[in-house]
C-alpha cells in the first residue's frame, strides 16, 4: 500500500505521525516502551491516519493538529487491538506475536489501558473539545459492540444487528478520522461540509468491514493467522452467512450448528460450510453491499471541495473494496 | 462517613453525582447497566468527588460542570479498580464479590474500557480542555504505575520508588480532583489558587495511601477480604516495611525471603513479620509521614478562602489520617 497513489501526498506527514507515536511511551517503563515499539512495527498500512490527513488537508484543517490527530487515531486502534487479541487469545496480528503472547494478561491489560491513556492525550492535544467529544464518543461504541458480541455471539444475527456490529468494531472510526479532520477544518457539526465528511469515514469504514468478513472466505494470504472460515469457528455470522442463511442456507445442518453452539469445531464441516456458502454467490451478494456503501462514500466526496485529496480519497475508497477481489 | 461533618456541605450535590453516574451505561447493553449498578452499589465513599466538590464549591467552580467533574472522578476510579481487582485476582472488594468473580476476564476487560470511556466523556463535559489534560495525564500516571509495580513488584523498594508508587496509585487522582476543580473555577496553572489546590489534594492523597498501607498491617475489620500482612504476602514492600528495613529489619530473614521471592507464602511467617514490623515501632513512623502530609495539606489550604468549605476540606485532611488510629 506504501506505493498506493493515495499515500503519496500524505507520505511525508505520515512519517511526522509515526515519529510522534514512537515518542508516546518516552519517559515511562521501559518495557513500556519496547512493548509500544512493537506494536507500531507490527502495525498495519495506517489507513486510518491516512484518511484523517487527506480529509483534513482537502478541508484545510492546520498541519500539526492534524498531525496530532492522526496520532490519537492510530494509538486509540492499537489500544482496542492489545485488548482484543487479549480476549480472543490471538497469537498472532499480521505475521507479528501479539503482545498476550509473549506478556502475561494482567501486562497486556494495563498496556492497553496505557495506549488508551495516550490516545486520549493525544486527541486532547488537538485542542478541540468537540474531537475529544467525538473520541470518547466513538471509544464508548466500540466497547460497547466487543461486550455485545462477546455476550450474544454471532448466533441468530439479523442484517439491523450485523450492521450495527460492524459500525461498532471498524466504521465509528473512521467516522471519527473524518469528523474529527473536518473539525480541525473549522466545520461544526451542522455544516454540510461536515457531515459529507463524517459520510464518507462512514460508509469507506462499513466497506473496509464488509470485505474484511469476504477476506474470511478466501482465504487471503497476507491475513497470516486466520485460515479461511475462522469467523464461523468462532461463531461469528457475518455477511456471507447472513446471505447464505436468508436464501438457501436455513436448513444446513453446518450453519445451524454454528448458530446453535456458538462456533463449530469439526474442521471439516467449517470448510464444508465455507464451500457451500462460496458456492452459494453470498460472497458476490456481499461484495455488492460493499460497494454501495463506496457509491454512497463517493457521492458524499462530490460535495467536498475538489483537488488532489478529493482524487485520493476516491482512490482510497475503491482500494478499499478492489484489495481483493 | 456519610454523617462526617465535611460532607454535609455537599451531601445534596452529592446526590445529583450519583445520579449522574447511574445514568452512564443508560442506552447501551443491559449487561454493562447491571455491572455498573453493581459497582455503583458496591462503591465507597465518595471521597474523591466530595474532595472535588468542595474545593470547587470554595473557589467558585459553576455548579453543573463541577458535578459532572466528580463524577468523572468517580469513574475514573471505578474503572482503575475493576482492571485492577482482574489482575490481582481479588474476589471481594469492600465485602461485595468484584466483576471478575462473576465475570469472564473478557468482560471485566471490556467492562473497565467502557468505564474509561464514559470517565473521558464525562471529562470532556467538562467543557475544559485543560480538565481533560490533567484527566488522561493522571490515567497515563496511574498505569504507568501499575505496570511498574507489576514489573518490578516490591523487591528492593527504595523510598523514592515508594512515594513514586503511592503518588500513581492514589495522590495522583486526588491532586486531579483538586487542580481540576481550581481550573473550573478559573484558576490557570500559574495562578498561586490553582498551586495551592493541587498542593492539598496531592498531599491528602499521599496520606491516604501511606494510612492505608499502616492499616493491611492492622487488621482493620472494614476491609473485609483482605487479612492482615496482605501486602507482605504479595511482595509489596510499603512503608511500615521499608522504615523497618531501614533499622532493624535489614537482617530480618522473613522480610529477605520476601525481597527474593517477591512474596510469602508461610501464613506464620507473614504473621511473625507482621508482628516485628507492628512491635518495631514502624507504624507510629509511617503514620508520622502521612500526618507531615497533612500538614502539608492544612498549609495549601490556609493560602485558599476563608469559608464552611475551607473548614470541611480541613476536617476531611484529619479524617485521612485519623480514621482509624
Amino acid at each position: 500500500m506504501s506505493t498506493a497513489p493515495f499515500v503519496t501526498l500524505v507520505q511525508d506527514t505520515l512519517q511526522e505521525v509515526e515519529a510522534l507515536l514512537a515518542r508516546q511511551a518516552d519517559g515511562y517503563h521501559p518495557d513500556l516502551q519496547a512493548a509500544l515499539h512493537h506494536l507500531l512495527a507490527a502495525g498495519g498500512k495506517r489507513i486510518r491516519p491516512t484518511v484523517a490527513l487527506l480529509m483534513g488537508r482537502l478541508l484545510g484543517a492546520p498541519h500539526r493538529r492534524l498531525v496530532i490527530l492522526a496520532a490519537a487515531l492510530e494509538m486509540l486502534h492499537t489500544a482496542t487491538l492489545v485488548h482484543d487479541d487479549l480476549i480472543d487469545g490471538a497469537l498472532l496480528r499480521r505475521g507479528m506475536p501479539t503482545l498476550n503472547a509473549q506478556w502475561s494478561p494482567a501486562a497486556t491489560v494495563l498496556t492497553g489501558d496505557f495506549l488508551f491513556a495516550r490516545a486520549a492525550l493525544l486527541a486532547t492535544n488537538t485542542e478541540s473539545l468537540h474531537v475529544m467529544r467525538l473520541f470518547t464518543q466513538a471509544l464508548a461504541v466500540i466497547v460497547d459492540g466487543e461486550i455485545r458480541q462477546l455476550f450474544e455471539g454471532g448466533a441468530y444475527t439479523t442484517a439491523a444487528q450485523y450492521e450495527h456490529r460492524i459500525y461498532a468494531k471498524t466504521a465509528s472510526m473512521f467516522e471519527l478520522a473524518t469528523a474529527a479532520a473536518a473539525t480541525l477544518a473549522g466545520a461544526a457539526p451542522d455544516f454540510p461540509t461536515y457531515e459529507q465528511a463524517r459520510r464518507y469515514g462512514y460508509h469507506i469504514g462499513m466497506a473496509f468491514q464488509i470485505v474484511d468478513d469476504i477476506l474470511d472466505y478466501q482465504g487471503d494470504s497476507r491475513q497470516v493467522g486466520k485460515p479461511v472460515g475462522n469467523d464461523l469457528r468462532n461463531g461469528l455470522v457475518t455477511l456471507p452467512a447472513l446471505i447464505y442463511m436468508q436464501h438457501q442456507g436455513q436448513q444446513d445442518p453446518d450453519l445451524q450448528a454454528v448458530l446453535q453452539n456458538g462456533g463449530l469445531f469439526d474442521a471439516q464441516r467449517v470448510e464444508r460450510l465455507v464451500t457451500r456458502i462460496r458456492e452459494s454467490g453470498a460472497l458476490q451478494a456481499a461484495a455488492q453491499a460493499a460497494r454501495q456503501h463506496i457509491d454512497a462514500a463517493l457521492q458524499a466526496l462530490q460535495a467536498l471541495p475538489p483537488g488532489p485529496e478529493r482524487d485520493a480519497l476516491a482512490a482510497l475508497a475503491h482500494y478499499v473494496v478492489d484489495r481483493d477481489f
